[in-house]
């Protein structure tokens, strides 16, 4: 059992998190969320998203953050870009790291993101080639990994492909979100087994939700096989838009007390970033999703 | 990577559930919950306490509910039972087991039952041997194996000392308790090497709180050691004593949707005992705990 020693974090609070979140909230308080969680340590923050505020109302100002934030040296601010357009106003904002979306399910990619998984990838290539020539980062995410709201089961080996495909087109590494949190550890390491064979380990990331419950087993299994880098939301923002009322993403202070207790570096205080997503939560008027939040109010 | 291929689920939510809850509820609902589990399919049930109900409220009525309950063949029906007058108690009730409580740490023993470790292992030799002679099994509990509220760490070796006693003075299982849920999966799977040299693997359970969200989890590593046995409470009903508004009980819904994704056997049927968690849940007019029947409702 070779755990790996260190983990990198990759805060998505404030962009996978408020964006599922029911109530935008202001520029102020976006910028005093990143401004919090990069204080608690975490050095990979996914700040926004240039998208049309028309389709996500939540992710409008996110040019504004990125004005308004202290950017601290060693911390990657990043946003997601769908296309051409959001790329060019990300690299307007000065971003470290820009990220593309891809499904590893035909009908969530249509439904999601109205084009077929080959036509997204096709739309990427540009993308990533402007990000590479303004020396940006691009990270790949697939989603859907572990089971599709529409198709159910989804087999690693098209995920193998989608990864491949964004290894091969210059992603740093892909991600693969199990966006309906179906996934239990079992699935887990088969997935990391065949798209490891596909894509290195060390270029991959696990992104879970925490729908029922699995997430934190799941990262486990993860570790188990190598993987070194997750991604979180701090106080679990973001709900599930797949079932309303149930949980989203995975919360960071979670999955950091299992990284603490495995004895695993990340180096962030858990502290403060319970104190970030105490905040938030007072600002969205909406619960704690950390339980380790929780248990610590006692 | 050899998991266990059938688990047995013990279902503990009508007794350390609902001692814990602050409602109390009356004898019908306690019976409809007990049958409720066992039309689900659970084969193991902890259906009350034989102790002072001016101690525990909660479980005042036990001896109706058991004489209220449809009794399943092949489903062990247990109860908590403190001393020899619980037990005398408890064979009136038929029932099938009783279940005696220690604990791994001193200062948890003296705050929790009023004596030290030692004194209340002497109390349950005469226990076990009068349950012995009246056929009836005897299920040892360790609590605090992880972690204790008063004295923080908890030596996995003090933990074997006591579950090593349980087991030789005639317990033909011991559940490891993780009473506060601070434990993580390299401590679990520590606990069970070390516990494991003590008492054979196939005597030993996991019982798990999800205070800190671990409880998933740590079954998980629990699996890679070959423990086959989980102590689980529908809905998650029973808080955590020692942190207000946190989370008690691993919610034993979600344990069954990690078991069932791995492939293991349980006997139960998830869509009854959802039905079962959600009734509970409105006779307390509590929140169901268990993100697998929030998730389903949507």
């Amino acid at each position: 059992m070779n755990l790996p020693t260190h983990v990198r974090l990759v805060e998505v609070g404030p962009r996978d998190g408020l964006q599922n979140e029911k109530k935008p909230i202001s520029v102020a308080d976006k910028v005093r969320l990143v401004d919090d969680l990069t204080a608690a340590g975490l050095s990979h923050v996914e700040v926004g998203s240039f998208v049309s505020p028309k389709w996500v109302p939540q992710m409008a100002g996110s040019t504004e953050v990125f004005a308004g934030i202290q950017r601290k040296a060693g911390v990657t601010y990043a946003a997601l870009t769908p296309n051409l357009k959001g790329l060019e106003a990300a690299l307007e904002s000065r971003v470290e790291e820009v990220a593309v979306f891809a499904a590893a399910s035909e009908s969530f990619s249509q439904r999601n993101i109205n084009c077929s998984i080959d036509e997204s990838l096709q739309r990427f290539i540009p993308l990533l080639e402007a990000a590479t020539t303004a020396g940006v980062r691009v990270r790949g995410y697939v989603s859907c990994v572990l089971g599709c709201p529409y198709e159910g089961a989804v087999a690693a080996e098209r995920v193998a492909v989608v990864a491949r495909e964004l290894d091969a087109m210059g992603c740093y590494e892909v991600s693969l979100g199990d966006t309906i949190g179906t996934g239990t550890p079992g699935a887990t390491r088969h997935l990391f087994e065949v798209v490891g064979r596909a894509v290195p380990r060390e270029r991959l990331a696990g992104h879970f939700h925490d729908t029922y419950g699995q997430a934190l087993a799941n990262v486990y299994a993860s570790l188990l096989e190598g993987i070194a880098v997750f991604d979180a939301s701090v106080a679990g923002l973001g709900g599930c838009p797949y079932a309303k009322g149930a949980t989203g993403n995975v919360a960071t202070e979670d999955l950091l007390y299992l990284l603490d207790g495995l004895g695993i570096v990340t180096g962030v205080d858990a502290d403060r970033l319970i104190a970030a997503g105490e905040r938030i939560c007072a600002v969205l008027g909406r619960e704690n999703g950390s339980r380790v939040a929780r248990a610590r109010r006692a």
